[in-house]
């Protein structure tokens, strides 16, 4: 909990609560945002809000989301509506003295905008090259690139970060003054993510051998 | 991908696209919901929807969050805005022959509703207690219990899990028949959460042992 807050990137994503866990830093946004795969998408039909997981990825001041250029939900954002996207990282179950100051380590942001559709296929083309390569470094070289049909098929939006925050908590329980003498156990279980043994499809020849992108693999989750 | 789609709970919630992933059996959606900390809270508030990480956890057919009482977006809720709720884990990376088919395995789930405030102390710090049990099974006999000021400081919040469903995408990539053939590697790639040895709080009395809860931890994260 070593946040210094500085001013808010505009009055609507400011935190409004707990101020002291604000940080509107770019660095440590870009970073949040790269360290998750998924981010939840929320936008409003008919005054209902809804709320989608979605794989997204970011190149600069851009937030990416792809889909089925097709579908009611693209056909929706990519109109300019409202929406807001957040992200979030569990790093660890904080376990105070007391119930009351329980917590959790975390890392988390939340992007307000709208989102433009990528209409070129040069730009939508390097948008998907991206991703791959966002998902795993240097997959992107060893699979089939997208064909034009496919290419076709897929809706790329993006969604300026210009208004965002992030916020986390990290380090020790903070407990009342007088809970400190009390004999319990006090401190953090730390929550990692790791990365199995990749499994190959069974129904892959069983010539390919591992691919370099899976030799040690470079993954968005830190 | 060995789901079998079953009516939808409601039009709402249905799954437009990719219909072969929905599933909407209630066991699966409790132990999604159970398996992650955090949710992602969508309102919409003077037509801008907004979108929050927050912690949550389940008693028997309700979802729970806890606030401040006090906060904007408390009194927001309490007072029976529509809501939606996601929450998704990611299980590997696929990695198919093709950019296209790539993808990630994964679980989630979407709840729409309005929250209720629990108002009764009892019922309140019935659902407080569980909230402490199920970050860590164990955990709430072994800290303090809320005090009566604490307990006015916590605001609960219950949603109906009447109108959710969940979705999920497991095994290997599904490629392009003509792709098979391609000598490319092609398969999964396991993210797997850990949890890390226990880090004792600095200013712990040295004289605690480590408490049963952390002995053999049982974690919602599975």
């Amino acid at each position: 909990m070593s946040n210094t807050p500085t001013p808010p990137a505009s009055e609507r994503t400011e935190i409004k609560r707990v101020a002291v866990r604000g940080n509107y830093e770019r660095e440590q946004l870009y970073s949040i945002l790269d360290a998750c795969y998924v981010c939840h998408l929320a936008f409003v039909q008919d005054g209902q809000p809804f709320s989608i997981p979605m794989l997204h990825w970011r190149i600069d001041d851009g937030l990416y989301l792809h889909g089925s250029p097709g579908s009611r939900s693209y056909r929706h954002l990519k109109s300019g509506a409202p929406i807001a996207v957040s992200v979030a990282l569990v790093d660890g179950l904080v376990l105070a003295r007391s119930a009351f100051h329980h917590s959790i380590n975390y890392r988390s942001a939340v992007v307000l905008g709208q989102a433009q559709a990528i209409e070129t296929p040069e730009e939508k083309s390097r948008a998907l090259d991206t991703l791959v390569e966002t998902v795993l470094v240097g997959r992107g070289s060893e699979c089939r690139a997208p064909s034009e049909q496919e290419l076709k098929m897929t809706g790329v939006l993006r969604i300026s970060l210009s208004e965002a925050s992030s916020k986390l908590r990290s380090g020790p329980p903070v407990d009342e003054e007088e809970d400190y003498d009390l004999p319990i156990w006090a401190g953090v279980l730390p929550i990692e993510t790791k990365i199995g043994a990749p499994v190959p499809d069974p129904r892959m020849n069983a010539a390919q051998s591992l691919p370099d992108s899976l030799r040690t693999p470079k993954l968005r989750i830190k």
